[in-house]
């Protein structure tokens, strides 16, 4: 069994921000010799994610907006629904992160990063990463403009 | 250590669909010959998930709902939150999805993918998946009418 | 190449309960003697999740909020969002789960557990899991008040 451990390093200049690595894994995957196994990509931090998806700028627009709205900075909606079997408007209040009690602001940065989830694992087949023609793995920051870190683990033989 | 690789292979006749696939995965894992290890198993597509959950029909229409309600056909929600501390009615504007410039309709598939997740890893003991009772492996099609694959790896002694 | 598989129980006292297992991996990865791998922390049912983020309980208070208001127990939310490229007050209507025609009440949880996902795999460098400094692992709790359980397989070498 061959294994191979890398660390990737990010440091955005915006505090939300998605960057394409999948060249880099798969560099990291022909270094490691591995013809058969898997390659783990977990972001190392809390407040950051890895997904595989489209590259198409657009997309990447909607998937911010989107994360925003399902998890909004500086505090969440607990939204008031309707009891059950009624139709009718909407009301919410929104309460500061409780997390923020702490001196921290990043109680959504936590929230997207779970919604996105922190990692991915890729199939390795004939020494080359098994994705379909679309797929792209990204880093996804929540939090950025400061040092951050995904660690890169192929096993296999 | 030995690895089996196989792709399966989903052409539904509707556009979002969920599909057991746990005796497949089973079946595999069964000709792998590995008796302890792991195996991933994998959407390759951008608009598709794999995850783990109940066969219950009921549960499963309420999935579909749910991911419809979080992640609408058309145009994502960008919800006009209270101010922290405030409670009052909701407001929202529904932007089209950007990525539909690119002449594609599907941008609600990618979140619903993103929501899902497209891949889940199980472990194999005793030659055997090693699920709770209730746990069965869906794939989840969010849009669907053409030919679309699945990897499963498998990896282990 | 080796493994290791061990199963870890709970009983919570509440419904819902969010309990850090970080050490109890830590330890399972100690006895497998394992120096370069991937330990496999997973679910055995479809109403509870397993994560990787802050022991801050604060944060865990927010976590706990945030997924009530996004899949509420009881009923989920069809929310009626404004068409394309209009703004308005949202309305919704909420529909009893219909997997409560079953008999059951925990709907909630099984889109609770999908959101958070239900597994994580954890990097093992140096016979030590490899994570960032605020990274704990969660066992999350949505269907308590009897016995659950989660499967730890290592595997490595």
């Amino acid at each position: 069994m061959k294994t191979k451990t890398e660390y990737l390093y990010f440091n955005t200049r915006k505090k939300r921000e998605y960057i394409r690595i999948t060249d880099q894994i798969e560099e990291i995957v022909r270094q490691s010799g591995v013809a058969e196994g898997m390659v783990l990509v977990s972001a190392m931090h809390i407040t950051a994610g890895v997904y595989v998806n489209d590259a198409e700028s657009g997309l990447i627009d909607d998937i911010d907006h989107w994360l925003e709205s399902l998890a909004p900075f500086g505090a969440y909606p607990q939204v008031n629904w309707p009891k059950p079997g009624e139709t009718r408007e909407v009301t919410a209040t929104s309460t500061p992160y409780k997390h923020h009690q702490t001196g921290e602001d990043n109680g959504d940065s936590h929230l997207k990063s779970m919604l996105v989830h922190h990692q991915v694992i890729l199939p390795i087949t004939d020494g080359r990463l098994d994705l379909g023609t679309w797929q792209q793995v990204f880093y996804a920051e929540f939090d950025g403009m400061r040092r951050k870190r995904v660690v890169v683990k192929v096993m296999g033989a």
